[in-house]
């Protein structure tokens, strides 16, 4: 049996992916995908997932996309692994609710902070034949959008209402901890791993403005807690070839 | 122990809902909320879902939202009924990566479409001081925005990127159909429910451009399987308040 996921930098999406393992203590071959030189869109990887994003779950020959969808495929999966979703019914409801959230309402959002910060750099320093070579390969219509945007530059508008829908995010972690533990409830769960990856991590760097003791203290004791635990040690370990002055997520850049 | 379901006119997020009860052959108390009467944003509603949104299900005191959350919590909670939701971890994915995608992809996209036509008409016809006051008693922020953009109108590139999320919608749909019976795989699951309730229903009524026997035959015969079925035909004969002339959904307006 061999579980192959195939992955970018310990950030946002891939990140999500590889906590399900070194949460878990489950054993798994990494394959980099280097976005970098976009090898995401090349052929060989589309013929693996036609939409041309990272991550992707090989498991003996089947293909599962889409990073919340491999969390709970893990848990069903391997149940005897230690858990990361409540045994009741009522606890996976609260995380799914959760995991619905942060996929819709958070994601989206940093993620175009990151790209205005980050790919608009990279987007503007390739020539414009190239870039638009790059571009038409591209599977989905919404990331040949992103890419072009990030080059021409996201609208003031659409980063104002990405800055509203972050601090929404957070007011309701924030609200949340007031009264539990962890995202979801008592138990820790693909919940924390999805809001940690997409927002928390990067929060303080990001979004000073909004990521500070002040303005959400519970959010922060959350984030320190997150960076305690050996699974979130060792997935963040993991190689982050991003050039250092543009790593937003990861590193000191904004 | 009780099952109490607020929900709306059997269409969209409300028929998903009712629609886990009638296929499965779970009793369950309906509870009608009148969306003409805007009772889903008055404070009695508001403090059992802070969202102000149907549906809403309250198992014994404890409430869950999220249309997709709520099918989940029936699987988990009732695995004795018949199942909507495969056995096998894989199949559970598929249908997993279905309704992701519906509710990213699709739901937004012909909503639009149903709002721009019928609540578009509807916000019009409230004079402007008791239009803000309704308005501004709706908890979510894209809430307030959708009814004031409806009374407005929609832009034509927002409804032009919506008909063009709805073409992909159905070729995505067409193409697995000419692999699989239903949408995720060989068993009728919650991705067909979540597709039909959010789309199917209403494709030829209201998109005759792009729900025709000529542009996608296979799903045409997937909406008249779904027709067939008993539970789809006892959540359909609900009652339906909706103005005859504003059904976009369920009716013939367009």
């Amino acid at each position: 049996m061999t579980l192959k996921l195939y992955h970018a930098e310990p950030a946002a999406n891939s990140l999500k992916a590889l906590l399900y393992f070194t949460e878990r203590g489950l054993e798994f071959e990494s394959v980099y995908v280097d976005l970098h030189k976009f090898e995401q869109h090349e052929p060989w990887f589309v013929a693996i997932n036609p939409e041309g994003q990272v991550p992707v779950l090989d498991h003996d020959g089947e293909i599962i996309t889409q990073s919340s969808v491999i969390g709970e495929y893990l848990e069903d999966t391997f149940p005897e692994a230690p858990p990361l979703r409540p045994a009741d019914p009522l606890g996976k409801a609260r995380m799914r609710y959760w995991n619905k959230f942060i996929d819709e309402h958070v994601m989206n959002y940093v993620s175009m902070w990151g790209w205005h910060r980050m790919v608009g750099v990279i987007a503007r320093s390739i020539e414009s034949g190239e870039f638009e070579r790059l571009v038409e390969r591209i599977p989905l219509h919404e990331q040949r959008e992103k890419w072009r945007t990030a080059r021409s530059g996201f609208s003031q508008s659409d980063l104002d209402n990405a800055t509203r829908k972050i601090n929404v995010a957070v007011d309701k972690v924030e609200a949340q901890l007031a009264g539990t533990t962890w995202i979801a409830g008592e138990v820790y769960t693909l919940a924390d791993i999805n809001f940690f990856s997409m927002c928390g991590m990067s929060l303080e760097r990001m979004f000073p403005e909004i990521g500070n003791p002040d303005r959400c203290p519970r959010l922060l004791d959350w984030v320190a807690r997150m960076h305690q635990r050996e699974g979130v040690k060792a997935a963040l370990a993991m190689p982050d070839h991003t050039n250092p002055a543009l790593r937003t997520f990861t590193g000191e850049a904004r």
